[in-house]
């Protein structure tokens, strides 16, 4: 399959199961939800390494938001409800309560929930109220500007991490250019993240390393400077390779993503220096979640 | 002291010694320097909850960094070298390393120093390298953009974290407003972050709590709604109270921030709702630093 | 009529019917698309100044552009059609047809028809060529990057400009605070822009001037400074009004974004030192369409 | 001379006498400082189209401005005193009396001087008062917020417009990443902007044009899809070419900004696509400034 010059790899992504939480952080204004936001989903990129992965879904207009005020919204994932759910905590505590103005809710109506501020609330030194509308428990917890308004529990559902494309370009300025443009239009789609810096990411890891206590290391098959190593798949005009992760709370949302992704970056395509488009896998013996390419586009 | 209506307290503003780290961030142009800058420096608001109080310093231009491209500077504060050594090498590994055309150098000279790229390079399993530029190595771990190339160490200074001015205000929208103004130019000062989310901060705390096992709790002596409790020290007019924090390296760069803070909240004045601004202490036995806001303000 | 302690006046808004068209500009990614929209929409506050009032109105994703790229929508507002073609094309020529990598494609699928590339064509000096899709043409004309495509006509419709709320506080801060949730959620609509910087206007003016030749003056009836003189309606505690403008396709996309506004400074309240609402009218005298508050609030 | 495997074409960017003045803006923060003084410098590419080129110089702490506060500084050039008056009042009239909370200084401090508030006063309808401090008179126009402080005259110098770079690549994503390096470098210089969306412009043209009544055209001789045609410079190679325009208060600000973008635009070099640097001129009969690259790039 070839599009636009660009070879889509028969082969797909690998992706595993998650958990994930969303809430709405809302403010004055959005300058202040956005400070929230950006602060609570920093170093984030990857559970390995940050426990979490996280980041800005969209921003959320007055009449869509739990207090009628401008705000954000949130997704959270993790390998499980536990660790999720003391993340959430840890950072709705130190860039949310600390944020003037702010106040956050559960993004999701799942039965199943963990606690957003049902332990925050402590902070109140004995001071906290809680208010029940409907079946929502809300606390309200004195701080310097007011109360600091927090939903008790957040929904938590079944999610997948670890989708992505891989794109094989010709030089590090034409796979940057075409990542952003997918990039660019993959994170206007709702239910998915790009956890990583600015959406991209250039150090493919493999399972293993040379080092003891090492668990993964550079993916020495991919590295355009050491092509000459047994297994270095890249071909002779290849010098750059990136990668976009993608988080969906569903498989249709990782799809759709994916979908728009190679469609962008196949758009500036061979004349732009693009070769080809692969999926990330360890063999398909570590993820639940097989991402096919070929499908993916036919779809 | 009364400035333009609002009282300066006679007291003082109680910081911390810390140990700090200055790290220069590179990439292909501002977009990914940044990218790379911000979410490293994410959830990186307090040492408490954070480990680290992290912040973008500044831009560079291409003249100013050591390998000739856009950068962006970035100080790390934490309370002793070996947490910050750690914080430095997880989120350089997570939000750098990872990111697009990125590279990473020491931003101090000094003799001190932390491990920077020094057990990074193992991701590269082996085909790493390194080179010896007078007295610095670098190490070009390989990655699929190319090579990230990161100097082995970072220097590391003794640093103050800490330093702080409250802003007492009849209303929330004025104190904001009033602190925004503040924020805006203390930001754009050399060797000073404000490591909280967009600079402000509401949720004063006092140590201790009544909860077994928390070891701070909101300073209900600064909460508007719990005027009528004993302690609560804020005057009938008095609806919102917000604080900006300051980590710098020396007490001088400290001591300027708070000037221009004081100024920027001054200049908006008790026309604009601001009554009074003080410093946040602990009596003088917890921080070894005391800023006398009066001093300042005469300097 | 009081909401949160906000009367809200028993009057109306008075706006003139206008004529708009809206472009789609596209670009390799949305910074560049986004270059090209903010410079084009620049010094586009008001017509009598300006000759046309534009905005951004939203970025696109690229499923949903002509040419599968990421763009942005942008309106624009004048009093007639010939106007509105004159500054199209002039702002179109400048700054997106010089822009890197952009195309500039109609937004409206209206009957009625000004030149957009049209005329900008001959700009390139006779190497241009054009296509028919459909029933429409498109011209290519080559740059220095390839080519400029641009779609040879837009749509044009009736539209209304100068809707708009005035909000009395009592101190600056908190007008402005108030008008930026109000704007900030107002943004987020369809079919509207808000033509002033950032979206809120402060030098409201009145018809005529003591002065020959000049045709408006300063609204001494709104001025907190001018509070003695005859005419002046500040009560005692207005110390500072603020307009937001908003220009619409139709009289429906004006009122919701009107609502959306006035929810939002009533969210704040009198405790944030909002006293009233009202709407900025000439008696009825000037513009087609009134725009009545107490009704919107009521929908 | 090659530099990185880029050609330095040995050849001079040809510039023009221009006037040009600085204003300071100030607000109650740098948000609003920022919203009047982006919408001023829109629609400000090219003195042909626009009648004035505009841009912000930089952003300026509360220490640094004329009435303590946060604050932009803005540049314009035009082609002689009374054009650049005229934008300068309009633009300040429709731009910057309009936004809420701001003020307006000279950023210049020369003998010779054209209005800035001198006519703008008039809007006060006789209700505006003046102050002399020193020997600067400004001017306070009672307005919805208060007041609208301005400075009566604003400092004018020659400068120089049109100097530039010309960049040749071997494709669009290339060709534009170089750019945009070059770029971010260079807009943090002082005296200088780049009036350009973005800084970077694709639409390099000639003088004169097949079509009576158009005194310029698209520069066929740079277009990469007019290769055959009589006097078309490009090599085989060369799909894509971008121009940096810069204007400057002084040859020496241009020259500096030249060099800085040369030198990023090579660290890319020949292995990012990049072949060759030249420069825009006329032959040298239209413009009185000479900017010689390989003399710049030996400075």
């Amino acid at each position: 399959m070839i599009i636009n010059g660009v070879v889509i790899d028969d082969t797909f992504s690998e992706a595993f199961s998650m958990r994930a939480t969303r809430v709405i952080i809302t403010a004055i204004n959005y300058k202040w939800a956005r400070h929230a936001a950006e602060t609570m989903t920093g170093f984030a990129t990857s559970v390995i390494g940050c426990r979490v992965e996280a980041g800005i879904e969209r921003a959320m207009g007055n009449h869509e938001t739990p207090d009628g005020r401008p705000g954000m919204s949130v997704l959270l994932f993790s390998t499980d409800r536990k660790t999720l759910q003391k993340q959430l905590e840890a950072r709705v505590g130190q860039c949310v309560l600390t944020c003037p103005t702010t106040a956050v809710f559960s993004g999701m109506d799942n039965e199943d929930q963990i606690a957003l501020g049902k332990n925050l609330r402590y902070f109140g030194d004995g001071y906290q109220n809680s208010k029940l509308i409907g079946d929502k428990r809300f606390w309200r917890i004195p701080v310097m500007d007011g109360e600091f308004v927090c939903e008790e529990m957040a929904g938590v559902q079944k999610a997948i991490g670890g989708g992505n494309i891989l794109v094989f370009a010709r030089t590090v300025s034409q796979v940057l250019l075409a990542c952003e443009a997918a990039i660019d239009s993959m994170s206007m789609l709702p239910n998915i993240i790009l956890p990583f810096p600015g959406g991209g990411v250039r150090s493919g890891s493999k399972v293993g390393s040379k080092y003891k206590g090492l668990s993964a290391s550079t993916n020495h098959y991919f590295c355009p400077t050491l092509k000459g190593l047994a297994g270095n798949d890249l071909a002779k005009n290849i010098e750059a390779v990136m990668e976009i992760v993608i988080d969906g709370l569903t498989a249709e949302d990782i799809r759709l993503a994916m979908k728009r992704g190679i469609e962008a970056v196949c758009d500036l395509g061979k004349s732009q220096g693009i070769e080809k488009i692969t999926g990330g896998n360890y063999g398909g013996k570590l993820g639940e979640h097989h991402f096919h390419l070929r499908e993916i586009v036919d779809e």
